[in-house]
């Protein structure tokens, strides 16, 4: 009953931050999720990659229990994004995307997939998330996520979408963009309209907001030093929230301990480039972290 | 015992937001303290302004309990700010300041203010800051602000200042530069290393964290939807934290309760322009944000 589906770009990223220039890093949205959320749970993943993906990218998936018979590996060269992070490292510059086999990602949810209870639809384009919605089999909490592009590109596809999912999961920009709205409390009014009963705000380095009609949350970001590279870190907070809610559900405190399982997911996340530091968690970590936010928030 | 000074700016602010233009409204740092303390304990307020200082004002802050005794009047013009906010109101833009009397405001605190246990040293040069604090007989708790042009224009007569004070409450920005560091976590450390054993960061809608060498709290926004001008903001932040804090002392409980009370301050002032929606507030309606915010964070 505790497993989670993603379905989301599986990636090759060259990234350049202050920290330094990494290329052919193992990224995507599904692959950052997937590292997150396998600490907590068991992962399902489908995705598509090019012959040129590196075996070894698959055996660390799997290593990590992430069941990848959903990852197809078609003929072509795999999804690339290179980007770039200046100095606060607010925000990504991203210099080139070739999407390559993900371009014409038809998802195929494999059959024993298919009533998996919690899903994230990753980051793609709303004509995806909806072709892999129609695949599935009473899922019980599906979350999407979505970006800028597909706001400007795709906003009828994507907002008749969001009447059924459970959760949106965006970054504060998104947000306002989708909502056409400037501040946080009218945004999310005009989301939880649109459809969704949760809706979850990323901030970042401000952390995370999440609203239901009945109640309103936020978690700080855990304050880590060792700012390395962002990239993920938003994927990573999925994880652990979906993580945490496939355990737990998705009650009211449910939500509100997910959010600060998410948070702390997305704090590793950013401390090494691509997905290192993700691969390396300890449960003692987390379990550190986790009580440290949750003082951070103790009146 | 419970009584607040503060030593900053009054002034007569012209605001352009998307909301509306006012023009000659109050506003000043003291001012905007001034009306948000008052809420909690008795304040008595330092500062100057020219003979073009409308009565009504004065009598309005006295109107709150106020001790205007220490506002100095002088021949000349009062000062005055201009700005405007756009779009999301992230950041004012300064079309024009003349600091008229307050260019040359040397604070003289009357001796009847010199033992006021919790100060704050509203924002303005760091000269006249330590001139404010060289006048002060045993404080229990001094808190200063900053800006950005202090830093740039006196960054060592405000680091020795640093040294001198309990508690510096800037904007992230702010403490970004000051520290110059780029990541909260890091800008903690050394500002702390330079002083001040409380160190606060006022992160706008994104709420504001606390720390001192033992522990570090965050409290989120309040999610107003009605922001007509940022405007003082901060300045109303720094009241309810004083205000709570003089009334309850410093230690970590209060230091954390303090601010939420000033979140919700903060909340308030951004409801209408200058100070006219903290000259209104009633007890009861900071009750209900005060429960509302603490929702918000629990778990």
């Amino acid at each position: 009953m505790s497993k989670v589906l993603v379905v989301g770009s599986v990636a090759l990223d060259s990234v350049e931050t202050p920290r330094g220039i990494h290329k052919d890093l193992l990224g995507g949205s599904a692959t950052h999720f997937s590292f997150s959320a396998c600490n907590f749970t068991d992962v399902r993943l489908v995705g598509v990659v090019g012959r040129d993906f590196p075996a070894e990218h698959v055996k660390a998936l799997q290593a990590k229990g992430v069941d990848t018979s959903g990852l197809k590996h078609e003929d072509g060269l795999t999804f690339r994004w290179t980007g770039r992070y200046r100095g606060t490292m607010d925000s990504a510059e991203t210099l080139s995307v070739d999407l390559n086999v993900f371009g014409d990602f038809r998802p195929e949810v494999p059959e024993e997939f298919r009533s998996t209870p919690y899903v994230l639809l990753g980051n793609a384009s709303p004509d995806t998330q909806r072709i892999t919605l129609d695949q599935l089999d009473h899922p019980r909490f599906v979350m999407m996520d979505t970006i800028d592009l597909w706001i400007k590109t795709k906003r009828v596809v994507l907002e008749n979408l969001l009447g059924r999912v459970d959760a949106l999961c965006v970054n504060y920009e998104e947000a306002r963009k989708l909502a056409q709205k400037h501040n946080m409390a009218s945004a999310i009014r005009v989301l939880l309209d649109r459809g969704p009963r949760v809706i979850i705000i990323k901030r970042a380095e401000h952390g995370a907001t999440l609203a239901t009609r009945d109640m309103i949350f936020h978690v700080p970001a855990y304050p880590t030093d060792r700012v390395v590279d962002p990239t993920g870190a938003g994927d990573s907070f999925a994880g652990g929230v979906l993580g945490y809610l496939s355990k737990h559900g998705d009650d009211e405190a449910s939500l509100r301990n997910s959010l600060v399982y998410g948070a702390v997911m997305g704090s590793f996340a950013v401390e090494e480039f691509g997905t290192h530091r993700l691969q390396e968690i300890e449960s003692k970590e987390i379990q550190v972290r986790l009580d440290a936010l949750k003082k951070m928030m103790a009146l």
